[in-house]
């Protein structure tokens, strides 16, 4: 792959929604200068070993707008963000941290709402909170709150997830359908004249992951929650680390029809559209009804899916067939329809 | 110790401060809600165990204004304020995580330079960044960028940091000069018809503690870095935690001039204001000189002093005798003289 450097000019909203801007930024100005290892800084999750034990490390920033909508809040989504993303890594979180940035003014009765948020989704999630940090800025300087949590958990056994390990002929299996999250904030913010009957997906997806891996832990070999940028931008990134071509058959991709009929008057497609309670795993094609067997029998996975395969072509790309016979690339998330959505 | 309860109706810029206002926010809200321990909470960095491992975890947002100040600027503390946190919880920084909330036009030349900073620092510091995460925010709705930082650390041996093992006769030892960095914050403003030749201290003190503990372990009972709200509020905090008093003697504390000359024309008490290179030790009084000797022989540690001891009376309270005979009581930081300082 050639060098990435970063030449925009200036920070555009685009640089924070987990597309192509947000790559550029991370491999061209974060990854040479900070992280020692850009594959590692670019999973869900770094590994680390401690005094000869593995852990895992992750950490997230929230500013999602507005700060509560249908099916969850900020403070939830700090919580569950990065338990998934310690999840999709293989390790089941043991220790969060909290920092808060607050806006002067903030109604303490908004603040304490989302603390409890974060107490009941810590509670779910069988997690510790066991430190933070508390800043305030003026009145202007921040949008209510913004949370940032960090993570460590300890990796599940028997698991080796590396995209270098997926081949062609490995099954692309779904965890639910798409795009719950980021139609729901967008209709939260009440911008369109639009309303549907949705909730935000936002969920810890630990008690899937441990049922799939239970069953097929041997079989899996990639998994990511496919958040910012959404599903095409997660199975993009696959298909470039991997150098395969990842084929998604369109009618096994389980959708809502809300989420349908937005993407459809809106011009977006539903594969760029957030999630905060779904997964993505690459699993070989021996463990692939095993995988899917085991997700459709755990609470909240009844629509897990087979969405397609890995092939050898078209190499670093997702293509995905429709019913009628069509075909269509489909690239990472470019420039940011859905801004502040976590 | 009487429950405390968050009865603030709104959130002000006190309760960022590190003084009274957040330690309401943090007990009356927090730790009922979130910490499963008040005590681990309210440490510098909280111990958990992984697999047998022990290891030491923390966290710190940064909102500092302005970005860049002499002697530091925000990348370079959001890496040495989290390593010291860990360092004056007796751990070695081991791996950090980084996230970034970034304000829409923010010049890249800008975020570049406080990423270059970050990466000195985390090389002077011996430290690795494994992984990050970037958001972006509407123009005005941050104040250019705010970073947070979390840190894992690995304890060093033979330390065992207790305020409760702290005992009237120990020692009260101080790294180093009190206040440069809250008063160059101050200056680098340009509010004020002052000017002076200050720095801020922004430093790892990691190589100093280390070298205390090498020397004098078995006998160092507390450790704190007095950022926010200053020695006195750290000191408060441990005459708080102990049931005793803090003695100190107010000529036997280092300052600079320039320093004392800022705080007499502002009203403003040295003792409050905001370090990011010192910390406070309590050592056992058989192990104060072999301490005080190890932190003089160090590079950086020439201005250690021993500056009180701790004293049954006034419990749960710090006095400072000043150099005439007289004294008085100097509570926590109430207020906040000096917002967004870190």
């Amino acid at each position: 792959m050639p060098k990435v450097r970063f030449r925009d000019s200036q920070i555009e909203m685009a640089h924070g929604a987990g597309g192509k801007a947000s790559r550029r930024l991370v491999e061209g100005l974060f990854a040479p200068l900070l992280y020692g290892s850009l594959q590692e800084s670019l999973g869900d999750a770094a590994r680390v070993e401690m005094n000869g034990t593995p852990i895992a490390m992750t950490t997230d920033s929230f500013v999602v707008k507005p700060l509560r909508f249908p099916g969850g809040s900020i403070g939830e989504l700090a919580v569950n963000g990065t338990m998934n993303d310690l999840a999709v890594a293989g390790a089941r979180g043991h220790s969060m941290v909290v920092t808060f940035v607050l806006e002067e003014g903030l109604p303490s009765s908004i603040l304490e709402a989302e603390v409890r948020a974060m107490s009941n989704a810590l509670r779910r999630a069988g997690v510790a909170m066991v430190g933070g940090d508390t800043k305030v800025v003026e009145r202007g300087k921040a949008d209510g709150m913004y949370i940032t949590t960090a993570g460590i958990g300890i990796p599940l056994p028997d698991l080796h997830l590396n995209p270098r390990s997926v081949h062609p002929g490995d099954k692309v299996l779904l965890s639910g359908p798409i795009g719950d999250h980021g139609i729901t904030i967008l209709l939260a913010r009440g911008d369109l004249e639009l309303e549907a009957d949705l909730r935000s997906d936002s969920r810890c997806v630990l008690p899937l992951v441990e049922a799939l891996v239970q069953e097929a832990a041997p079989g899996v070999r990639w998994m990511r929650d496919p958040t910012r940028g959404g599903v095409a931008t997660s199975l993009n990134e696959l298909a470039r680390d991997c150098g395969l071509g990842i084929s998604l058959l369109e009618e096994e991709i389980p959708m809502r029809d809300a989420v349908r009929g937005a993407c459809e008057l809106l011009g977006l497609d539903p594969l760029h559209i957030a999630n905060e309670g779904q997964f993505v795993a690459v699993v070989a094609p021996d463990f692939a009804d095993l995988a899917l067997h085991a997700l459709n029998n755990a609470p909240g996975g009844e629509d897990a899916r087979v969405i397609g395969e890995v092939r050898k072509e078209p190499a670093n790309a997702v293509l995905v067939s429709t019913r009628y016979g069509g075909s269509r690339i489909v690239d990472m998330l470019a420039g940011d329809p859905l801004p502040r959505i976590c």
